[in-house]
């Protein structure tokens, strides 16, 4: 119990879990090269020994325990803020184990349909608090043929679902795609993807499962290659993580562990209460690489000389608006944070939409600002390797100075930067992920269509029209 | 001294002051058809015998007398706020009258380099609180050719300009474009429109002169005609108010009521601060708008039984961004606001110019979302007088109805309304105002630039870029 | 027989037809106000007198007689090109009455269910050809609840239906909304609005009707008042024209001017076909007011002297693209005319639709770029009364000369016709019915899908995509 | 003389070229692994074995030669229709060659100015014409500081310059970037970057060099690493070619293959002439990937039966008109094609530059509406090796099962199309080069502005505006 050293984590990877990657089935994911960098991100979390990281990781339970702050429920505006401001140091790793906020998110509302299910959210997160745990948010099913329901495809398994109810708990089936850092983690925490309907009942289903249980199998996927260049590469080099096909092959869940099983009323809730954390998350991360390519707008054309020029300022101003107007989203989200019957708060649901949509829609236009300014070396920079050749090198260092006070290297790594993160594998990353993490344009749209105060809007327009309700 | 009553602010229009409109020099406005609305709407900010609307408009000086609130000066963010909240109240002339937020705003700048000329803001604040005066914002100049600075023109009055300095008072010569409200009020508070170079020194003028002095004179222009049906018209109808030319002819104004007098370095500074206090009453009106066109959209789409179509969903989704996202920026420009040496608050200078840069930007495809699922009714509903008459008026009954529970009028009235704010004078009014008004894009892109905290985001750029720069 | 003379067309409109306009019945419109400027539009086409018009508006029939172009039915490439340049000479009076060209477009596939509705569209075609008659495109319904069916309404008449058959016709029941120029007109050309289904039979309904048939009663509405000067509106002064709402209460249809009475499946051929020339002839007009917007871009940038300028230049760039895009689409329609069996051409739909939904969806931002550098005036620059007023014109003619070379009229009318096409009522007009005429953005979209060569799209995805189909 | 064979191409290659790739100096490209796709790619122009290969490559010279048709002169529109077909089948290698379209087109001007030079290119037009050899596009220079002039560097061969003038020719040193495929190409076609001013003769310098002449040196770079397997990269597994930084370090041009060396007053005809031609073939390129991509939505969309959904329908529709007006924008070109004095043609250079200014400007934005119905599956789709995995594979298959009739293995394909051509190093390599090739917006918008016919525009508003201009 208590916190884990990084070795105990390490260790705690080699638990017989199932993974596949590039062909291979992996035995021990700690030594093997695809996994390197993953885990060195992974790690990045346990850096208790340090006397400053561990006040940013821990704080203390309840219970007088130290424990990740990952784990730590809000319940002001501050504690909301301090939040974002720990999200910022996570790996990925740890972002997703905030699953668990979203589990306590909804803790009330699914107790009053079976109290029982609110127990067991509880002691889960408990125990993996407690624990030091990893956890993934395993959400988004196979789907099959879109224009048919869960119930009704060509193979029944196509949405995870419920294959056998015993007496102690329940054997599911099924596969999730898309999901972050599964390998990396050490519960797989299940829900449904979308709202069930009556007929649906097998497919209500949530749960938690430890990643090496019987017929739990990742086959891992990455944008990027095992090794890395850290100049060529600066971003990617050090953030590749692994996404996962979690397959769900006839794994039996205790009932102790499972959090939903055929009540389809609550199906959507899971959903979109983690699609909350999700976006919120997903905004923070918005506002960071936002305002970093404010900052690679104006360095590569301060680089050049042409920070200046009225197309250049326009470009650069677009991007502060653009970065602005996310940042502010995602502060008043906490500051306007909505509060749960027993005292949790999270951020505020319309501003989180809004801010995440606003991102998501105009992100590749961004992209074409900043690409639009840094020029066609973005592309053709010669590498590293070329810059420490003695004949090519001489040459570079020649041809890329610009003008005195600009370092050869920083122009290099500033490019380098701006191809990694907009221009190549894990540009391509980004340019998906901003659109799809957290549930695609429609999720947001629909969750704005809902949280926005229509009658508030609806007033001022029938006051302005002149009209008089005679219900009003 | 003390508040005015309706009737005193009526007869202290009746000054001798000189006033063009449709080819006819108007020579009592109290009486004259076309400032029938004009003058019904600047009436309501002198509307102190309700004691509710007393509250609203007034508040008590430090010399414990009543004032009109638009004079008092926000030394907190709480006073921000109420300073909004008073502004959805204020008509355009009251509006308008907040120049004075602008000078004080400068004042501790301006007693830097010239002492006389903050006492003389200070004084003419005090006497335009204290008389209960409005006042305009005389800022844009004619400017001629604009490849030419000020003192380059064919006609050397193309920006407003000293012609002569005596020892009681300079005279000055020019005229100012675009001066809204430019007749209804008692002062014309004049700055120069931009920032003045060496040679500038006679165009780097500003000071304050009653409307009726010799040689002012205003040619008047409104978007609508005298007379509007309110139904047809619901806002326009309302809110009609002239956009002034104002004529400096060899205008003499004492040395007590000068701001400035060949500073040039001082000349951009009232410019700045105007913009910022302009844009910040844009922001507020646009807010408003904004939401009113998220309720109009749901209403128009609602009465035709088609408000659950995905392609009305999306577009009143994008509106709900819109509108949030420029409300959340108002919010955050109070929240976040600067203080001056002397303890006047403003709001944050960033904020306000990437709210209202955006509201801009974005607003004709606002118009165009709201207008597409609108529908053609916009532009082919009949007027009122159709409707009341005995035969067209049930064939209008009859083939405007939609569905149960929706009223025909109430139809009509939302169809009016979007078409005259969207689709109509009024409406192209505000779509050239969304642009042009405190400055333009270019305007907010410079500021923008300014202002953003371009140190921070470098950094984060050259943090992830692996720089580590020598002097960093 | 044969060609109106002007005299000859306005005793016919003196035929008894029910026309209501601002809560009048209007009992003789050649000598009422607010059809004076209507008039002046209508009569343009029958300027028969003028030897080049007379050339330009008219052709030889089969029968050797002369017949006003818009008659003329295009066999060839030449003959499309030609239509096009007719109709930028043509008042929307002739444009509307090329209502004929979708009915003959129709005639193949109509004969092909029924052939007596195909000899009718031939015998309207010819009798209305022959005695020089205009016609308008009756369409809209009144639509009531969207989301539900024609037959499913509150009021079975919120769609246009057959209410009684008889031996020798039909009598109809409804309202169309949006009918333009429907006063103007001889004849009420009236097709369904879309696509029927099975139990919809009575609301597959298309004839001919003559505007003063019994029951037929017109309600006017026109965004523009009877007098314009047109120093100030430059556009709108001389292209006012009346959107009708046409009601049939219970109108009397004889057989012989029956195209559909029943026949569902043939519901949706007539709107589609109308859709198609009504969408070429509103690109066309978008091609010339495109170009239009370029100049007018660039005379009121170099009347300032900033025309060089990088946002203006950018601003006016975005225009041509904008401009050329659309002409070059017209173009192409032409260039890939279709052929109906029966040898008639019409432009290609693609090419139209493209050309029309990129100007829809773009003309709100092109309008933005236009007002964004013309700047204020276009809103408060001084009437045309002012300007000829002995005192305030010297005021205006000093302050508005910008640079020699530039007169102060030329500048007015350049700034005042962009703000009656952009920012004014005709403005207004033109933001509304940019998207909504010919159907609205929906339904252009749906015209791509279904008209685009997705085969071939298909097919080199996957090629590329190495995918060889065991079918293919 | 005369077509060479495959391996003749690849023995020319051995001639001693200075290559640098990735730390290394390349000694002998044609058996160096980074090299073997690029290998690839070039030798597809060298087809000439296979019979309907040779009529498609081929044609045959004024001297009765068989010369590669990328050597063909258009001469009228059928001509140069013919060339956009011949591009869609040639390599980029083949398609840079196209430079001589370039160096033919100016002949005339050049002609005018100096006989000389107008002589040389068209004998190395002849020479690289009857040798069959390909040669690169060598324009940008490393340009410094952009503020400051060629001649005002901290380095003054941060333009490639004239260092010395001999009897029998000139010494040039400098430095170009993002020379596509300038390893693989036997000359290096030089021209200036830009209009050079008086003081920067030096710098106004054209000509054509050999690839292993003495003192050229190339860095190489590419998007892809040296294997991609075809199944998970469909596109980049066979497009791969390198980018070159092309060194000059004193390289001596006899007279014979100058085109320029001085005569600043030519030095923009080229880079215009350059721009030209690139565009033409960016524009083609942008029209074959923007089919495509229609293609790939339709598919991706399809196989998971959500091709009705009205969100995919409109993305599909944006993607259709994207697709459509870059095509016709295309044809356009060549059917208003214009001619030189020598009566060559070259396509029309406004519809180029609107063509290709709406790919670029628009680029981002289709892209993001592919990816927003294609979904994560884009990213995260487990890769062919695990596919072919015998535990993993079976999962695979079960879980990407969408419908009957969609096999997962064209899923898959498409997937990784969508994933390599828009969210993959390729994908980023096509989002920059949208922007940057053949000159940035910035250039596109000059061309623009200089081409459209400004004339026409003006006299249409004018006419409008009701201005009689006393000189027209």
């Amino acid at each position: 119990m208590g916190l884990m050293t990084k070795e105990q984590y390490l260790a705690s990877l080699r638990d017989g879990r199932v993974l596949y990657w590039d062909g291979e089935r992996i035995d021990d994911m700690t030594i093997h090269p695809n996994f390197r960098v993953p885990l060195e991100v992974a790690l990045r979390d346990y850096e208790y020994d340090e006397p400053e990281r561990r006040d940013v990781l821990t704080y203390k339970t309840e219970d007088g325990e130290l424990a990740h702050r990952v784990y730590q429920i809000p319940t002001s505006e501050q504690e909301l803020l301090d939040r974002m401001r720990l999200a910022t140091e996570l790996s990925i790793v740890g972002g997703v184990t905030g699953v668990f906020m979203a589990l306590m998110s909804v803790r009330d509302e699914v107790a009053a349909v079976n109290p029982r299910y609110a127990e067991n959210i509880e002691s889960m997160y408990h125990l993996a608090r407690d624990r030091d745990l990893r956890a993934a948010e395993v959400i988004t099913d196979a789907k099959g043929d879109r224009s048919r329901r869960a119930n009704d495809q060509d193979d029944p398994d196509l949405y995870v679902r419920i294959v056998e109810r015993k007496s102690d708990g329940i054997v599911v089936r099924g596969a999730k795609f898309h999901i972050t850092a599964a390998a990396l983690v050490h519960e797989q925490v299940v829900m449904p993807t979308k709202s069930m309907r009556q007929g649906e009942e097998d497919y209500a289903v949530a749960f938690s499962i430890p990643t090496n249980a019987p017929g739990v199998k990742i086959i891992n996927r990455s944008f990027a290659p095992p090794e890395l260049n850290p100049f060529d590469y600066p971003a990617s080099a050090h953030h590749s993580i692994p996404e996962g096909m979690v397959i769900f092959d006839d794994v039996f869940v205790p009932w102790e562990r499972v959090f939903l099983a055929g009540e389809t009323q609550l199906s959507g809730v899971f959903a979109r209460s983690l699609g909350l954390w999700e976006r919120t998350l997903g905004l923070l991360e918005a506002a960071e690489r936002a305002e970093m390519m404010v900052g690679l707008a104006h360095l590569v054309t301060e680089h050049q000389g042409k920070e200046r020029k009225p197309e250049v300022m326009e470009a650069i101003s677009e991007l502060i608006c653009y970065a602005h107007v996310i940042r502010t989203a995602l502060e008043a989200a906490c500051r306007r944070y909505e509060k749960t019957p027993s005292g949790m708060v999270h951020p505020n649901i319309l501003d989180v939409n809004v801010g995440k949509y606003f991102f998501a829609a105009n992100y590749h236009v961004a992209v074409r600002n900043l690409q639009d300014i840094a020029g066609g070396l973005v592309l053709t920079l010669p590498k590293e390797a070329d810059l420490r050749h003695p004949e090519a090198g001489v040459y570079i260092r020649k041809y890329l100075h610009a003008k005195a006070g600009v370092e050869v290297e920083e122009r290099m790594r500033v490019l380098n930067l701006i191809r990694d993160l907009t221009a190549d594998a894990y540009g391509g990353w980004h340019l998906v992920t901003s659109l799809q993490a957290g549930g695609g344009l429609i999720a947001q749209r629909i969750m704005m269509n809902r949280t926005y105060d229509m009658r508030r809007a609806v007033d001022k327009a029938l006051a302005a029209a002149g009209v008089a309700r005679p219900d009003a």
